[in-house]
């Protein structure tokens, strides 16, 4: 039910398919994120026009509301929300340590008070990986505890119950007899320390798990951090199993990703700046609350294939983001998820003709060539 | 461009096709409200599916914002829009009288501030024309008085006015030469009273506009007076011109309204309905919001062919309702807006049958026989 094919390679960079019960995934992807069981404002069918072949949800989400236990009894998180291709979800874990009021960690797992309403709950690395059979996505994570990446001493420990916990899930998921039905994958943590990411590399992959995750990067590090990282993880993940860069979604890290061997990227990016009115252009962001937008009867990008761009003006979303209507959400997020779904489109098609070195340089020189800011 | 041609009756209820610049408009009709410019949160795309031919729109909102003179410059309404088919716009009378903060008014016209920011504008027949003439609409409304039904004095004054501004929006219209391209309704007033009522028919027929419609009635008066003001209009208006009921959009208004001669009406509440969690179904309204529905599979009506009832159960839209997520409001406002669309085409259906009458006792049995209220 579960495989990874690597068709061919260009430098660094990859082109795989990722095969799930849900359905196939050709990387390297881009994984809208669902948190509550729907990827903001966008329906379903609109995903599948987009392109997406894999959209993420969120484990810390879904447990508080509706319930992992009420989406069991509606026949899992695919038929709940009706999206009939693959799903991963995570592990709660970040949400945890970074959403929740308070939390105490100890060596068993996370004590913590829902955002929502105060109200306490446990969550250890059994507990999530029972959430996430509930769910039934094709993916789930491992839930790992994620510090920030330049504490020292806590990376440390938090690395040990990590590990721990990595087992633990492994443990679960196994005794379960879930996992021909759901891949489990282990992520890698150790902040921005070398030597600890080694040894988490190490660790994890020790545990033989159908694929990879390289997670803490997306937190405020800086970009040269996370580029040593994802270089070192290169060397040390094996081949043949997908990695997965948790997090990230600006185009210049996905293509930064790409050519050092990331298959599959997850962000909240295209949709939160379509609240900001921001939207992705082949020449930049633009905001299109700006006022030199009023009477700019071009698409957001006129290169850009999607419905947003094909039927209506800069002047017309601004006019609908400007006295608030529901709409330019709609078609903000259409557009900036299109973009990113597209860009990797063009990324797999430059990595299958081994042209990607050119197609990235190309690409960012525009993309972040100085223009007039707005 | 522009005619009407009656099909057939059924007792009192009519249909008809309704030929426009922009498309033909088979009668009775109901109109999605799209206030800014947008049916809230529903692209056209969208709107075509659901069978919607033609939307109304809002001068006194457009004028303000963008503003009629930048929308021009787009192309006009359609463009800007870019929806394709036929649209109505009303003359920003009512909204004069009950949105914006302050309004003085006299014989020429009416002095108002924004209700957005307080600025001063001079609304008169003519300018209400010209703004209409520049948002470029198949249907425009003559400027009118819009007063409490029930108080006979006001009425008196204002029908008084509302009469001598629909000729000057006629002379005004015709002057410019925009008959060809937009057709101008005349509306007919007098509140609740019978002889303000008949006077106003009168004099407004003899003006001959290409359609006419019925206003202030959908402004908290008792159905009773509704329906004996719309008995009265069938039998004072033309039977060769379309009958626009302005505001209304219940089911069994609409019912209750073709049953008497009406062919065209209007109404925001689909949408607004959809923001405050209810739902139209064959069996009468529901709200979403309720815990019976937390575990219910069914779509929210097992009747309806719309997206949402094809596509997702009630116990979702619960969810997404009950964590604030903006795809619940647009799968709300596609199903309530579908479900007067199609209860139209029934109509239609059944006018064309003969058997009009009897739909709608059936009809009206189900819809309003007692049910648990949530």
């Amino acid at each position: 039910m579960f495989s990874f094919h690597l068709h061919c390679a260009d430098r660094r960079a990859r082109l795989g398919l990722l095969s799930t019960p849900h359905g196939d995934i050709r990387t390297p992807v881009f994984m809208p994120v669902g948190t509550q069981a729907t990827v903001k404002g966008v329906p379903p069918r609109d995903l599948t026009d987009l392109g997406a072949s894999i959209i993420l949800s969120n484990t810390y989400h879904l447990y508080l509301r509706p319930g992992d236990e009420l989406i069991a009894r509606r026949g899992g998180l695919h038929r709940f929300m009706n999206w009939p291709g693959p799903i991963l979800t995570d592990s709660g874990g970040f949400q945890v340590f970074s959403l929740s009021e308070m939390r105490t960690i100890d060596d068993d797992g996370a004590t913590f008070k829902s955002h929502l309403d105060g109200s306490l709950h446990r969550m250890t690395p059994e507990k999530s990986i029972r959430v996430q059979h509930n769910l039934g996505a094709d993916i789930i994570m491992c839930f790992d505890e994620c510090p920030p990446p330049g504490d020292r001493e806590y990376n440390e420990i938090a690395l040990r119950r990590t590990h721990a916990w990595a087992a633990r899930c492994q443990e679960t998921h196994l005794r379960a007899g879930a996992a021909s039905r759901q891949a489990l994958f282990g992520i890698v943590q150790g902040g921005a320390f070398a030597d600890l990411r080694e040894q988490s590399a190490r660790f994890i992959t020790a545990l033989d798990f159908p694929g990879y995750a390289i997670g803490g990067l997306a937190v405020g590090e800086s970009k040269d951090v996370t580029l040593r990282v994802i270089e070192q993880m290169d060397a040390l993940l094996p081949e043949d199993k997908p990695r997965y860069l948790m997090g990230v979604g600006e185009p210049t890290d996905l293509l930064h990703g790409v050519a050092r061997g990331v298959d599959m990227f997850d962000c909240v990016l295209p949709t939160r700046l379509a609240r900001h009115a921001a939207a992705f252009t082949r020449d930049g962001r633009i905001n299109l609350r700006g006022k030199i937008y009023a009477e700019d009867d071009a698409p957001i990008d006129p290169e850009c294939d999607c419905y947003t761009c094909r039927a209506f003006t800069r002047a017309y979303i601004r006019h609908l983001l400007h006295v608030g209507e529901m709409l330019g959400l709609y078609l903000m997020s259409l557009h900036n998820l299109r973009f990113l779904l597209r860009l990797m489109e063009d990324i797999r098609a430059a990595i299958a003709e081994r042209r990607y070195a050119g197609f990235m340089a190309d690409w960012l020189a525009r993309y972040t060539a100085a223009r007039p800011q707005v």
